[in-house]
């Protein structure tokens, strides 16, 4: 391994030992944003020769069972998933993964970016499952680091427009940064009330709203504010259950859909990647090599930066 | 106007005045769903002429506005909509329709089968939201007409099996008698408890639920029981705001949708009647002739039956 | 195995040792319409058990590759496929297979039924590939095993009305026995004379073609006779290259969409054979032990009947 | 009217009194690609009042036929559609359109950009047929103004790399200037030799090919280049009848549709004009004074340029 970012689930392991119904019974390596180099290749790979620089997508199907099948594989209730318990991740010198499941990365592509596939492919999948296309008008819950790819994505879909929401003031001016066009700090707004003003900064309402934050307050002002026939995706996760407005959302017939993972996003992000027509390097706020693991951990934990970068090789501690 | 049912919201406009914020102002004409003969037609109708037998979709765009154009125009805002105030109804002898929602009706289906289109079409934009094809595995929650409509279209439409749930026996019995292969009567049951039930029965969980009552309890089994990757279609109206498992539904990438109305039925349909391969005739088990609607909204109020036609051609009262 | 049915293909590598690029450069056991009984399951496998009656998907990926990952494993260049070289076939006694591509047959679905879903899936495939839905006209261009099995498939996928054309008046008469609404002989029209005379009989042009035949002047007629913004699905394979009418094809958006082989088609077909809701046993003409192969072989070869069996279980012969 | 671009169907009506069926029978007025100001509104309306600038959408609808109602309103029979005869076209100073149809512009987006929105289209339209989206490997083939607009739309829809071909380096010379990843000269090459180069350059097979010269040789190109399960647009019109590998296409399950104009595209190209991501200004290469108008079209019909813009309006000449 290379480089591999920090996720908020590794620091919910980490601190809590569950995530819902996966509990840590053993000890279990943490990590599932990475990249490497490959060392060895099975004897029926042809794709991959030991050399090359690839990205690893951590979900691997066990089974070609219903689910992979129809080519929704992150369904697949046997499917492995790095630091997914009981299956270890890569946050780790050395690593052996699903040969079809590393993708060799193009001259162009560094090992950060190639790790940031793992994010970026969430807000892929949100993106495609909610139909952004060419001039949608989008409306993204929250700006944490999924929020943020969110955006990157909806403009790389060809978004013309991508409202944003949170309470913070700082993830806000980071999100303006990267291209959101209208950052809303929300105070004390009820859910109806945000949905308004995204109408009026929109001059419209948003076609698709992709919730990043989970929380109840937020999952209704997405159904308030998007437009009849349009789509709100859940991306993030708060509690079991929530209060929701079904009949606003049922006769305007805003579709509701979840999304667990991905799949199918490693080639198109690396193709995007490679077309340098994206900037994900400012996505990376802080990096620390693997011997400083503790700290790099404590850092996400408080929630500082976007993204955290743990460097695996020492020899090679570049981007 | 021969034959016009009349339906649930019939009878809540009479009693109740109102629908939500549709209120009734002024007098109206009631009835949206109708079939009769065509007497006058326009100088620029080419596709029907006085003496043509006709159904009627109440629903006819005043705009060719945005919804409109993407073939999606029962979310126009300024849709004109029969016995929706302020527009009025088509329960009468004479009525004026725009003529591009007039369909001709085969000389084998009878005025009693087109009035029928409406309810029908309500189950076709379901089950064609839902995605019901050959072979789907079906849950249908609530066994009222709607129900019944969804349960013989999703068969229409290839469904293998059909479960469908009611607190009532003799709606239950009803469904079964029109095709229902696992009629399941709710009793005390959890939301879980009823996901399990027709897991067991179908030997699997139903690719598509339709939930027709609106009932908290109910749309919450709805989530629970759909498959993974799955959608419920939420065709019943309930309480404005639910308690709903979300993240169950999200991480499990069930979808949730509702309709409103229904669009681009009626050709279908008509196909599908004409096709002899569908009998709807036991939905209607009351007849009353125009002169009788206050019986026939009483028999109607009261639940009793399926679907009451009132005959408004006092020259011909044949189905 | 206990039934296998002999497809064209088995004939003419058989008689001609190659099809297009795939040749027999060795000795090759024929055979991939195939069901059976399980003997034996690796350690692994937890759907089945020794003693289950299973149909077998004669295609399974080797590879989770590109096409594997987005549900269209069919188009996998490193598939395995039953009986196309250099790949073994299962027309023998005994036969080892992914154990992900053998589907559990209910109690309720024949051994010969279970063999009948391989060509009951090209049909599917076909279908869905066109979108045939509720209501749907359609033209089958050519009356053969195939044809016919499209014609099954699209009535139980709700299809209104079926023309279907041919030369042989005998085959029209199979297709007209087992549901086909307009048998259409074809003399020495032009494509677009039968474009016309198909329009006359469905009163409108048909949604969707498809076409089963390869011949170049069918491919004319299927563009001429779909109606605008349909699709012509192209499943009998003839000359390489073709004239055809693109112009008139590329103004009305008729789609022209191939398949190749099927994928995600056993599980729906052995749901809807399991409802008991279509009859697909008319389809098999013939029986034969596996010691009279030959004598099966040159059945199919001289074009009798519609499907011939090999029964391959000594023990058990019925169907 | 303030500016109206010359289109290739205009120069050919003013040519050869006819495109197909089309047949000019009696004078009528030229040009579809305009923009200009409202004077004056129906008593209806009430998304527009006069001072608005707005861009004009020539296909309206005169019915609300089959085809309206799904959303493909292009495909009307009856639609009205500028400067297709009978119809009149809109370039002219004043001129009276469906206000449905008459789009609203921003301030920040110019007639001229309003103009080419129609352009534009055809290419939003043809994308989105083939399905264009994030990280897409597209083909065009034919860098003329049609090709450009796609090239520029495939970019905008999130496409990764686009290869065009065409005979002219001029041409070719404009399309990288515009973002063209790989121009390719085509001078001798055999179809299947094209398909290789464009492999070789974009490192895989294209997703999507975009056929804009109607060129037999290059639909056949399209067809070998295309990777299995992707799908080939017909945008060019050539000869009514062409020769193409049916087979090759049909067994790589690559689709080939065709598109009539476009529907559904102008709020998409306002919004992404809007946004300022995208540059169409390089389009316009020549500009008259609408007196001039002849010499303007001489400009088209000899090929120079790109794009030539009519500016109707005496008093505002600028962009």
């Amino acid at each position: 391994m290379h480089s591999v970012g920090i996720c908020g689930s590794d620091v919910h392991y980490w601190q809590n030992g569950r995530i819902g119904d996966f509990i840590v019974k053993k000890p279990m390596v943490l990590g599932h944003e990475a990249s490497g180099t490959v060392i060895k290749v099975g004897s029926s790979v042809t794709h991959l020769k030991p050399g090359d620089r690839v990205a690893i997508e951590p979900g691997a199907p066990r089974d070609i069972d219903e689910f992979c099948k129809i080519g929704r594989y992150n369904l697949s209730p046997t499917i492995f998933f790095c630091a997914t318990p009981p299956d270890d991740g890569n946050l780790c010198r050395y690593y052996a993964h699903n040969a079809n499941f590393c993708y060799k990365l193009p001259d162009n592509v560094t090992f950060e970016e190639g790790a940031l596939i793992e994010p970026l492919s969430v807000g892929i999948h949100a993106c495609r499952r909610g139909g952004v296309t060419l001039g949608s008008k989008v409306l993204i819950c929250g700006a944490g680091p999924i929020g943020l790819v969110c955006l990157l994505v909806a403009k790389m879909m060809g978004a013309a427009q991508v409202a944003i929401t949170d309470l913070s003031a700082s993830r806000l001016e980071k999100a303006k940064e990267i291209g959101a066009d209208f950052p809303i700090q929300i105070k004390k707004e009820t859910p109806k009330d945000v949905a308004c003003v995204v109408q009026g900064l929109l001059n419209c309402m948003p076609d698709i709203t992709v919730e990043c934050s989970g929380a109840e307050a937020s999952i209704q002002s997405g159904i308030y504010a998007t437009r009849s026939g349009g789509t709100l995706v859940l991306v993030g996760l708060g509690p079991e259950m929530v209060h929701i407005p079904i009949v606003n959302a049922a006769v305007r017939e805003v579709d509701i859909k979840g999304i667990f993972r991905y799949c199918n996003t490693w080639p198109m992000a690396i193709s995007m990647l490679a077309s340098r027509r994206v900037n994900v390097k400012p996505l990376v706020t802080h990096r620390f090599p693997l011997e400083k693991a503790l700290e790099a951990f404590e850092t996400t934990r408080k929630g500082q930066g976007v993204k955290v970068m743990l460097k695996c090789d020492p020899n090679d501690q570049n981007p």
